[in-house]
């Protein structure tokens, strides 16, 4: 369901509007090189936000109906020459058409600020080499900015706006897309362009020199990087926790069926009820994931006696994706009870029944065993309660949601709920167990039941949040969240080491 | 569950608070006529931006004590004579009263900037002519604002604010909310209401001449005007296939019975089965209409050599609705998911079951049909998994989640996991037709099973994508979307048509 | 699932951006004192919105690294010296620190303005008296920046910022965060804060003089204070009928199974099915409490014949929780829906299936009883369509969701759609009661069946409604909401009581 990328609110001045009208006096002219999707829009934003603008175009007269009537096209030599900063948005590849012999633009384009808006190219990061001889081999060589820089020796480059869409142009920025990376060698030209775009309404933040552009034009072709390992961590643990459970329930049956007279394969399984049986094994797998590295780092707090030494990089990088997690370990948890609602739908489970009846029919005696019946339910309300839980979780993920609670809400729902899920999934688990851990029969292949497997993590995770409750532990754990350092302890010492009252820092 | 309105958290000022202490130094004075709730937001915001405020009232005492203590509450007169600019907060009835004999602001607005912030009237849209004699014939006149324009000539009228709540006001705008449409037949009066907006958070737009004010007044009235067509298309789907599945499974079952000796009227399934029997396929079709929009515009791409002309209106709209229409799809998927684990609650079913059981009994054989089995087991996974992604593809179409992905991410998700949601529909509805569609037997009244109807547009666009994925076609077409035309083969003579190595034009 | 706290995309500078580059001429030179997380993020924040920082530190040379390379971090003594304006951010019981005889920083301080961004401390609202010894009995005193200013004497406080976290501070301001309450007994003081607010994209809100600044200290700790009532009031009426429903399906049977010779305990039904009985008339009664309140404020408008006098407290409170309210009440829906769903999937389900068909075996007969499978179909219909609505106005109430609607829409979800949920809602129940409300064995123990207290509620306010859509009433009411007064029957006298064609106010 693609978005709406159209903006009919802002209509193209009538008559009645004079073209300079709207531009504020003393505001620099901008010219923009390049007639796309991108100049359009930003030559709209920058008029709506009281600038002048100029737009260089090869072709001016068939370009010029594609602008607002404000907007003056013009040649891109003109433009060049007339503007007091420009925006130069034409493919990359083309940049050094800009500069060729015929355009010619240098002499005009001395002494100013060019801000190059590229993004980096697919092939670059893709390495699949299309061959379409996209020119100066574009593998690992220096930035669109950096070359543009070279091609145009006398004017000052600023790389910027390319993590900005068309869309967000025209419509206003948005929440996600209010950031605007800036990056060049010259402080003054940096500035200049942080003017333009808080006057645009977004935001600048400085991405450092020239040589950072690299970084900056391949932001835009990134794929959830932040995604990548927990979902290959989800895919590794269900994988894993799918063949086991084959291998019990499917497998196995099979071997020892064909020595027997057993009329049914069991293989029709597969797709539904192991899946079902391996879904929630990996969601708790997960969440004890989530858990596990803030207890760590609590750990590791308590032996230095500091919270002033950096955490090495890997718990560090299991912190950041704790959030990633949590909301995989949540879908492995809906899946699980979308495929548990869907049991008694199946036409399996109706022959079952049916087939049930028969056998109490030849046996006839009412059917009715309370301890599976009191199991069951159980399992069940804990189920329910957990993944009422988890869904209140995922709710405040969402950004609009997490950004309208305070720090103290926001803790209380990811920490202190998240810890109650936790629990509620175990019991869940430990309740759908019920005496089988300690059944023999249970152990075939010698392999112990999935849930075992599954729920071991999890309850290493709740008695380590236990031990850190223990009143000694927590106290000097919330001395050290404060700023407090084992070594020193005299604390009005160190009151420059600690932040107004605020403990923002990593929460169990 | 309305939302709070109130903003417990701005406080009216205690005694320590002078009255002249918030506003900056050289800023205009602005006047505000009305003391309504949006007059009081207004005044609350501007004073919170750093404005001095008059409001002029009809009965400055009994009105003061709803303003803070910094805005001057006086006549209308005198605030018309002292404020730089005024606000006209009164309901637009009224206006010909501000400037009628007694009351003749006339003189004092001379030469000032009047910002009319009415809205339309609701009898003006819904043309129920409720004869209360709301004035001046208000049904095709012209708008508030021009009629303002005419009662005061030496003032000039700016037309904005209408489309902000007294809420926004008082809450600082919001993602939605931000934009105010500002239009004027006076580029200096525009530009000076451009600065307030700016100053109070919100982002102006130029939305032309004076003339234009009729659009921007009932821009409020507009009651989801993108849903409109999608909801009524997904509606006459939806009305299609029930009547289409009620003449298969419930009139012909009755019109047979009639010489039959049936017992039970088939009519019981109207409720939920002939409607959980319609939801997918109207669900299936919706999908297909949201894709095939893409393969359109890229077949007529294609055709034309070149992505410089703009598409006919009807493909245009079609492209615009394609969020709305995915999320009518979901809404019909998800509906269908609820109805179909409802299936086995229903009394029916568990009637069903008794006497399934009460026939094997008679028979005397267990109950077992293997290709059965796995049929269900197949086609409710495809149908977990189309569910499951098209869930993802609705939160994603959520205004917060959505603006905090890059373009090649939402892409990715809207287009990628798209067409992958489609591909699981479709094999769901294939697996549960199985080998039906070669059945004589379901050509009941010569109708086609439904199924049938519902999986050929989407077999279709799904054939039409892999089409456009051929090699030639694909990279024919990525050129043409960088830029390239057919017409001319000489690609460094167009680098202006170009637009920085972005790609935002539409993705199939 | 916590979220990722730290910004990778703001690097730190490398060597080719000297130090004092990105910022502005001309700009005030702003001191932070304290290193902690908010000290780091608030420096590269006014960093990258064209400030000088220079850092004051206890430890320089140690603290140094923590910062982008543009800060200068420096001693406290220095950095208060140079400094044209100070952000206090060491925790408050450090305070008294920087004012003692060695640090002295009093001198350097005098005639500059301090913000003081320390939080309340979580003791003094759970008044559980940790015993830590605090310091200066932090109990009911002045608050933090009262006592700042008593030990600066000569220097101006401002307090503010507290409600931002260093997260909001690093990422940008984002929705809920934007706003920062400002509170000081200096004008011109606060005036130079709301100016640096705005440059870093937050928006300032005089909180009044700094005596309010006990409660502005006190906002970070609050825990959903708007959540406490409704939350409460749900499961005060959750466990009331849960109590009522075990007392007629579980202790009643029990008291008559000891006379009898019943072999099934019913208790196995306090799990799932009681709550699940319960849940649906909880949800239901706090739907009608949704809307009663609306119904309230709009009769005594009637009654007053005015909507410019306040109303009573208690309504104005339940008025501002409708949201809420609404929001529990969805969530014991959709926890109905999925415990029903959960139903036919348990063990004692099964059972009875089979046992059931046990007895008809034994009868010999098929099972179908028409009257039944109609009142299953219809009532599952109803709920499906009261969770459905439900759903949506869930969605609508998303802050990301509702800030993109405009106030028609708003008004049309919350109150058109919000009464056809409770209309359907109410439908499912008088459904599911069918003829039992006149049937006296339903009345067990003298108590009604649980489903007619639950709709009685719902089918009051669905009448008020009604009520109030009387021509005669809705006529006169919809003059009251756009100011005309029972009191003053010539119109035009008032138009400065309305608001420009708005009805932003309360809709029923």
């Amino acid at each position: 369901m693609p978005d709406d990328m159209s903006a009919p609110l802002i209509r193209d001045r009538g008559p009645g509007g004079d073209s300079s009208a709207s531009s504020e006096p003393g505001s620099p002219l901008i010219g923009i090189l390049g007639t796309g999707d991108f100049s359009r829009s930003l030559a709209r934003r920058l008029l709506a936000s009281g600038y002048q603008v100029v737009v260089g175009s090869r072709n001016p007269k068939r370009s010029a109906p594609l602008f607002p009537e404000e907007v003056e096209v013009t040649s891109q030599a003109e433009a060049a020459r007339r503007a007091d900063l420009v925006f130069v948005a034409v493919f990359p590849e083309h940049h050094s058409t800009l500069a060729a012999a015929g355009a010619g633009l240098g002499p005009a384009l001395a002494g100013k600020t060019l801000v190059d808006v590229s993004n980096g190219l697919q092939a670059r990061r893709d390495r699949d080499g299309d061959g379409e001889g996209d020119g100066e081999g574009d593998g690992e060589g220096p930035s669109h900015a950096e070359r543009l820089a070279a091609l145009f020796p006398d004017s000052t480059v600023v790389k910027g706006f390319n993590t900005v869409s068309a869309w967000a142009l025209q419509a206003g920025p948005r929440d996600g897309s209010r950031q605007v990376l800036l990056c060049s060698d010259c402080p003054s030209a940096k500035r200049s362009v942080k003017r333009i775009c808080r006057r645009l309404g977004f935001t600048a933040e400085d991405a450092g020199p020239l040589s950072a552009a690299r970084e900056v034009e391949d932001l835009p072709l990134r794929l959830f990087p932040a995604w990548r390992r927990p979902a290959l961590c989800a895919a590794a643990l269900l994988a894993f926790f799918y063949l086991y459970n084959a291998l019990r329930d499917v497998v196995q049956p099979l071997l020892l069926a064909t020595g027997g007279s057993q009329k049914r394969s069991p293989l029709y399984k597969l797709p539904v009820e192991t899946l079902n049986a391996s879904l929630p094994c990996a969601a708790l797998a997960m969440l004890a994931l989530v858990y596990a590295p803030g207890l760590a780092a609590a750990a590791l707090q308590l032996r230095r006696g500091t919270k002033y030494r950096r955490f090495p990089a890997r718990l560090d990088a299991w912190l950041r994706a704790r959030k990633q997690l949590g909301l995989c370990a949540f879908t492995c948890a809906a899946l699980h009870a979308v495929y548990s609602l869907l049991l008694p739908l199946r036409k399996s489970a109706r022959y079952k029944i049916v087939n049930m009846a028969l056998k109490q029919v030849a046996e006839g005696a009412e059917l009715w065993d309370e301890a599976e019946v009191w199991r069951m339910e159980l399992y069940l309300s804990a189920g329910v309660a957990a993944l009422g839980l988890l869904s209140l979780l995922a709710v405040a993920s969402l950004p609009s949601v997490s950004g309208a609670v305070n720090w103290r809400e926001f803790s209380f729902v990811q920490s202190t709920l998240g810890y109650c899920a936790l629990a509620a999934a175990t019991a869940h688990t430990l309740l759908y167990g019920w005496d089988r851990a300690f059944d023999p029969a249970q152990y075939r292949l010698y392999l112990p039941p999935t849930f075992v497997l599954a729920v071991t993590p999890a309850l290493a995770v709740l008695a380590g949040r236990l031990a850190l409750a223990a009143p000694c532990a927590a106290r000097r754990l919330q001395r050290i969240r404060r700023g407090w350092e084992s070594g020193r302890n005299i604390r009005f010492v160190l009151p420059e080491d600690e932040d107004g009252g605020r403990s923002d820092s990593s929460s169990v």
